[in-house]
């Protein structure tokens, strides 16, 4: 189904690999074509032609370094889908012409409670990140998807059908998995009363898992503007929640809500929507202290908790389920030469639900 | 077992009961000697003769209008244990003579959701609480246990095993039952490890119910000289919070957390105690809101919850769990005369672990 490059079997795993990216020089620069060199493809690597990569707002926060932990050159990227074109040795799940994925996470200590669970993003030794992380193969900075070719240790890909649009894919890997992580821990399904906080490209994700997972969805948001699309994703309601009125009606009406939102934002007016014993999740990565009102969490007995992406068995687990049921990412795509406006507008809130890159425009 | 007064039938059922207290006149006020009417005894009542009453550090906070909410004459009180003195024609679970407790709550709706599921004390329409709510039957203000006798709907009375020394089973009904129902409904036992922050009235149940249910307990602390008292409670461990050093050893290291403290302070400490998927449940009511940093709470999955006191019927349940295990608080007896030096004492943390006033001094 796929046409791959052909590259000799010694080339690719005795030497390191020429590889073509978009990257940040600095926390102010743009995105801007760079050339480096992947590892070579160890026994247990694949070497991946990246076709598609999400464009995910974690990047932004990474390339303006919103965190204080960025090193450059910086090559964003954690929403990758692609073709197996060569495979280590010893490695057992793919074979050349695989479609494949790649999320958040490209290794970690895998010998931890967390690991051991399954929960490499939490993995106590520090998991490495897809970019910005420190390979553990060699002790150089990961670079993510925004490039031609990425070389990942088997245990970190993800199997991909065939069957589904793989640009609508890309962002599963990391906007699916962070949505239909909690939905699933917290067991959300029928009888729930589910709220999603914000429609970007989590927040449509989110819309789309729950309402699958059976629950009746409302989609809390700012804009009046969204109503429209907030429907059409499927959602049952949609509440306007700058309006005062609005917020009395859904007063403790919600079991779960979904906080997708990645800027400051008060987080009292959710938690006050829930009902007794009812939890917030975020998952938004705002560097500052939210300020909670702990007497009507104490009175009410709510939750509020933090999730992070999912552990690989789950991601997988997520794009088998995203196959069997037919469910993608509403994207739009952009070429890589794009990157930078696509930024801006997702600043402004620009974007039916997620930019991804056709690579192959590198 | 117990002498009790002799009252006529006509006169509790028929007229309003002269009955003593000490109240407070206003936010600024001392507690001192004030007469007032219970309502009659009616059908579904029962008129207890209070025995003993615990001093809950909420009851400063409604003397001291720390939440705005007092109304005045105020008498305050929710850890009362004492004797029926009468029971109305229809009351079915008790009879004169009874041994009974009466905590925080003497009525609900009884018809929300809440209510249905036992959980009066989260009463969507308003549970009415023993001291300062308004009472059902008569329209007017509740008054506590500070107290010679109280009037209360029998499905808010609890069976109080006369095995135990019943000074030391009133604050069961408040601080036992705000720390058990928590550890019961995060399933705490065996294999988890488990902090108390603050060793106060509820902080000393909290350390008896952990070990009881089979955790490994650690109390948590300002002051390095609780250590000895703590052991003595049963805590296996003793750490000392304002010792950066020994907050770095214990990062990540618990699955819950109950914080008991009802005065401002800094969860995030706390928060970073947990592991992975840890919940920090807190108890106290400080009206300042938490500043809560969000970040490390996403990447670690951990949960901030409120919990409030329980429902009567795992009320009764604690009860007769305390019973089983020969669970009872650690007190000390004051005269009623001795109230606001008690209460001087308490701001102080000057009191181990609950003070329980001899109400036959009133």
């Amino acid at each position: 189904m796929f046409e791959t490059k052909t590259t000799s079997v010694k080339e690719v795993t005795t030497a390191t690999l020429p590889s073509k990216a978009y990257a940040a020089q600095s926390a102010t620069s743009q995105l801007a074509p760079w050339h480096f060199e992947r590892r070579a493809v160890g026994p247990h690597d694949v070497l991946i032609e990246i076709r598609y990569c999400g464009v995910c707002h974690t990047d932004i926060h990474f390339l303006k370094n919103d965190l204080g932990m960025s090193v450059y050159p910086l090559v964003p990227g954690h929403e990758i889908v692609g073709i197996v074109t060569h495979a280590g040795d010893h490695v057992k799940k793919f074979k050349q012409g695989d479609v494949v994925g790649v999320g958040c996470l490209v290794e970690s200590c895998r010998v931890c409670t967390n690991c051991n669970e399954g929960e490499e993003q939490y993995c106590l030794n520090g998991a490495v990140y897809t970019y910005n992380g420190i390979e553990k193969e060699t002790g150089n900075v990961t670079y993510g998807g925004y490039s031609n070719q990425i070389v990942v240790n088997e245990d970190f890909v993800l199997h991909v059908s065939d069957q589904l649009p793989l640009n609508k894919v890309a962002p599963l890997l990391c906007a699916g998995i962070t949505t239909y992580s909690p939905l699933r821990r917290w067991k959300i399904g029928k009888n729930h009363r589910v709220a999603i906080v914000g429609l970007g490209g989590l927040g449509h994700m989110a819309i789309k898992f729950a309402k699958s997972f059976g629950a009746e969805v409302t989609l809390l948001s700012t804009s009046p503007s969204k109503q429209k699309d907030a429907q059409n994703l499927g959602a049952d309601q949609f509440v306007v929640t700058t309006d005062e009125t609005n917020l009395q009606k859904i007063a403790g009406y919600f079991d779960f809500i979904l906080d997708t939102v990645s800027s400051a934002h008060d987080l009292n007016i959710y938690l006050s929507m829930l009902k007794t014993h009812g939890t917030l999740v975020c998952l938004g990565i705002d560097p500052e202290p939210a300020q909670i009102a702990m007497l009507p969490v104490v009175f009410t007995g709510r939750t509020l908790a933090g999730s992070l992406i999912g552990g690989i068995a789950e991601t997988q687990e997520m794009l088998d389920y995203c196959a069997e049921k037919h469910i993608t990412c509403d994207v739009e795509m952009i070429d890589i030469k794009e990157i930078n406006q696509a930024y801006e507008r997702m600043l402004e809130r620009d974007v039916k639900y997620r930019f991804v890159i056709d690579m192959t425009t590198l």
